[in-house]
Parts: C-alpha cells; structure tokens; sequence
C-alpha cells in the first residue's frame, strides 16, 4: 500500500513538473515567462469619422498598435480604405449587435427579416447590451456577425483578431458558443481574459486547451475623473502585472461630430475620447512603457499560436 | 352656315375667357396671379450631423423655410427629434435610392434581400443616380420608398412633400410612375417642375390635372465660382419670373465631418454647402427678397391643395 502511493505521489512530481515546464503565452511569442506585454486596442473603427481620424493618427504613431472595425457603421468605407493601404496594421472586428447614441444610429448587415430578433422598434440595433442580449436569438446572431465578417473581407480587410461592441456576446454562454464557434471557423483568436473568469463560469467551460485568450483586461471607467484620467493609466501601467493584458481604450476628436453623437451620454463621450487620444499618443505614455519594461504585442502574433 | 360659324366661335371665345379666368397656383394660394413666390428648400436632412446642424439653424432664421430628410441615413434620429419638437416646420421626405459618397454610406431600410436590384457589390445603395436607375426593379423601389415612408412616420416626422435624392425617381418612366403612385396614395405633393416637361416628355404624361406641381427649380451648378455664388443667386432672383419657384439648396458646415465625407467630391462638398448657408442665411438674401417683391411659401400650403 506505501508503495502504491509512493508511487502515485511520483507519477503527480512528474506531472507537476511537466505542467511547470509547459511554455506559458509570453514564451510561447518569444518573450521571458515573465514578461510584461500590452495591447493598445483602440475600440469603435467605423463608427464616426472623429473615431477613424483619430485612431488611424493614433495607430501612426506606434504606441497604439491594434484596433477593431464595426462593420454596420457608416464610415465603415473610410476605414476600409485604410485597411487596405495598410495591410500590416493589426485591425479586427468589433462585431456590432447595438446602436447605442440616440441622435445616430445603425442597424444589421444582414437582411432584417432574418434577423428581427436583434432589431428595435425602430429598426435598428438595440440600444444596450442588456436588452439585445434578452432579445437576440442566437442562430441570427451568428447569421449577423458572420454577414459582418464577409461584409468586411469583401471590402478587402483581412481581420486579426474579433471582440464585441459593449460585450454582447459575453452577456451569457448561448452567445459566447456562437462567438466562440464563428472565431474557431475563422481561426481567430477572441478578446477573452483569464481574469473574467471568477464573474463567469460558462467562459472557463466553454473554452478548450486550444483556445488563444489573453490575462487581464485593463479599461477606464466612469469613476475616474477627467483630470485624474493619465494618473489612473499611468498608476495602472507601474503596477502591471506579467503576462498579457489589453488595455482597451475609445479614440476620438472632441469635435461637432463627436459631441453630437455622444450629446446626452458622457460616459464614453466625446471628451473622453480626447482624453484617451492624448495619453495614449503622449511621451509620458512612452517614458511609462520604457521604465516599466512593458513591450507591445498584437493580436496578429497572438492569432498565429492558432492551430 | 355663316351663323354656325359665328355660334362656334362663340363658344370657343367663352371656352377661352373661362380657361383664362380658372385661377392659377399662386390665386388658389390666395395670392395675386402674377404674384413671385418662393420656397426655399434644403435637401438631404439626416445625411450627416454637419448637415442637420446647419440646416436647422438656417430654419430658424425663417429665411430656409423648407427641408427634406433622408431616411435611410445615419443621423436620421437627431432630424426626427427636430421635427417631433417642431411639427410647424415644412419638412418633407428625400426618397433615398443611392449613396454618393465614398468613405460613408448607407443602404435600404427594407430588407436587403428583398430589395437586392437596388445594391451594389458591397450591400450599399449604387453611387450614381443612373446606375441605380439601370439596376432599380420598380416593385422593389415601391416597397423600399413606402418603407422609408413608413419609418419616417413610426419616429413621428409628418412629411409635407415628397421628392428625390439626386433624381433618381426622374430618371425614367417607371421610377416616375411608381414616385407619383406613392405620392397619391400618402396624399403628398412631389418636386416636380413644369420647366422639367420639355425635357422628359413622360412627365406631363404621367400627371394628371389633380396632380400639384410647381414652375420652376433654381439650383446652382459647379459652372458657378465659389466667389460668384453669391452673385448667381441674387441675380436669378432679381430675374424671378412670377409663378412658384423652389430653390433647391444644400447646407452644411465646412467641418472635419463634411470635408471627410465629401472628400473628393467638391461638388456638392463641404466648402459648397458652407458657402449656400451662408448665402440663404444672410441680410442679403433678406434684402433681394423685400426688393423684388418674392413672397415665401412653403410645400404644407401647396399640400392643402391636393383633393
């Protein structure tokens, strides 16, 4: 009997040890086990001319590096465009199932009567996440978001990566299979983080060993006040942990366009967005990168550790 | 036979004295026959936020007394809540068949599916009013201008008029008739000129007596120097013949958001539109109408007319 689970306890060492020695996500794209590395991911492409001017000049300057379309949206052409110009810039898609300005709004890529439940009394997308998540029959909503996918390869974007505006497909585990199963057909990798994990559990279930999903997401929120907004991000870079982490940021001018779009809706409105345009285009964001050892990576390097 | 003669010239002179004495537009609207009247109209309301910002400050000087809006567009919902908070205003719909500009676009509000003749390649409206013509199943154009109709009025606009982005419902026959059968059924009256019959000859042939129309559009052209609009547009109203006029005009800022969208499209653009609201905004204006005597009118009053 001692022997047995001697024996056992060896087999467990091993495995242990095996389990230690599995190259983690850094290794994996080349970096030490413990590096510090940080996608810059500017949300909402398409959506307004403000947004598009604003990321694609962020994009041009290196420190934001990766950003995500909405195929529905009506300057979706102008970003396309850019697309297409620049093939290496890392642009997914943010599958869009909500219109949530009230002064301008959009509606589904797909032919409305096949997919009615996504639609509002008005026709167009709902206004929040909540309220398309109740509504949305989830084999329209893999109808609409692979519409969206063709829709944007059709106009010559080769996306790297797919995440969804206002975290709709993550609202319960019925849209999250889709999500998931439409990601694995494109061999994409999914704005997912271990560390949501804890607030829901269909995400751990849902994905397997083959999944490509990133540690943490970092993202201001409505509590920050504008004048602390680069003492939060820059607070939040010195105590990055390692691993991978996205910060997910919403560029924009604080201009006509912008304040009309946002007039009644502050929280992400049009002077956030120019507050986030110019930390994340500052030399004090760059000064924090270099002090704190944080290398930028993309979504592209990621999806190619996709089998 | 002499006496049959004179019997016959009898009536005809009769005939023509009662013809002669039948009132014209401008005395069924109360005014005198020979009298100037004017409406001044901006089109394409809810294109853009440039767009309906100009356009609204312009109505409300008094001097742009009519408008009208495309549904199809993006910022249809802030021209709605115009229009809901000011039910007085003469606001007509735009019937939207084809999206003109390059790096911002818009498509059916129908399903797409079951308005396919009216799409180009990449799902949108055509971006010439011929090749949406060519292409334009007329059945499909009848669901899809009833649709935009039918939304318009679910978001509580009350259309006065009716007419046609870039005249796509004037380009034949067809297109025209299904236009008017459209108008009658809602009861509306449609932009139609006749100055235009010379040179489409299915016009007078499709209207009937009960049919309202105007005499006369007046649009400026690119032919005209940006430092002669001024200039074109005060001396063709000076000219005014009497009857009823529509000048057909565009507004909008000269702004990041107009400039993007009408990039490298000057006519009609950005700076074009800047130079009509200032124009039609202006003293000037005012004084070219005191002193030739051009009352304004709107489509509302011409509406009544129809039985």
């Amino acid at each position: 009997m001692t022997r047995i689970i001697a024996a056992a306890l060896a087999i467990l060492l091993l495995l242990t040890a095996a389990i230690a020695q599995e190259k983690n996500l850094a290794e994996r794209l080349g970096y030490a086990r413990d590096a510090k590395l940080l996608i810059v991911h500017a949300d909402d492409l398409g959506m307004a001319h403000s947004v598009n001017a604003a990321t694609i000049k962020a994009l041009e300057t290196g420190l934001v590096n990766s950003g995500s379309i909405m195929v529905p949206c009506p300057w979706l052409s102008e970003v396309a465009a850019f697309a297409r110009a620049n093939p290496q810039a890392d642009l997914g898609l943010h599958l869009t199932l909500t219109s949530e300005w009230t002064s301008f709004r959009w509606g589904p890529v797909s032919s409305r009567d096949r997919v009615s439940s996504l639609l509002d009394k008005d026709g167009y997308f709902y206004l929040t996440e909540s309220e398309a998540a109740a509504h949305a029959d989830p084999n329209q909503v893999e109808m609409e978001i692979t519409a969206q996918i063709e829709r944007a390869r059709a106009l010559g974007i080769r996306p790297t990566h797919l995440d969804s505006h206002m975290g709709t497909l993550y609202q319960n585990k019925a849209l999250f299979e889709v999500f998931l199963r439409v990601a694995r057909k494109q061999k994409l990798p999914v704005r997912v983080a271990r560390a949501w994990f804890a607030r829901a559990d269909f995400l751990p279930s849902t994905l397997t060993p083959d999944d490509v999903y990133i540690d943490r997401v970092l993202d201001i929120n409505p509590t920050v006040a504008p004048q602390d907004w680069a003492r939060f991000y820059t607070d939040a870079l010195k105590k990055l942990e390692p691993g991978i982490t996205e910060v997910v940021i919403h560029l924009a001018y604080d201009d006509a366009e912008m304040r009309a779009a946002t007039s009644n809706h502050p929280d992400w409105g049009a002077a956030w967005r120019q507050r986030d345009f110019e930390f994340f285009t500052s030399d004090a964001f760059r000064k924090v990168l270099q002090e704190n050892e944080i290398k930028l990576i993309t979504w592209r390097e990621l999806g190619k550790l996709i089998k």
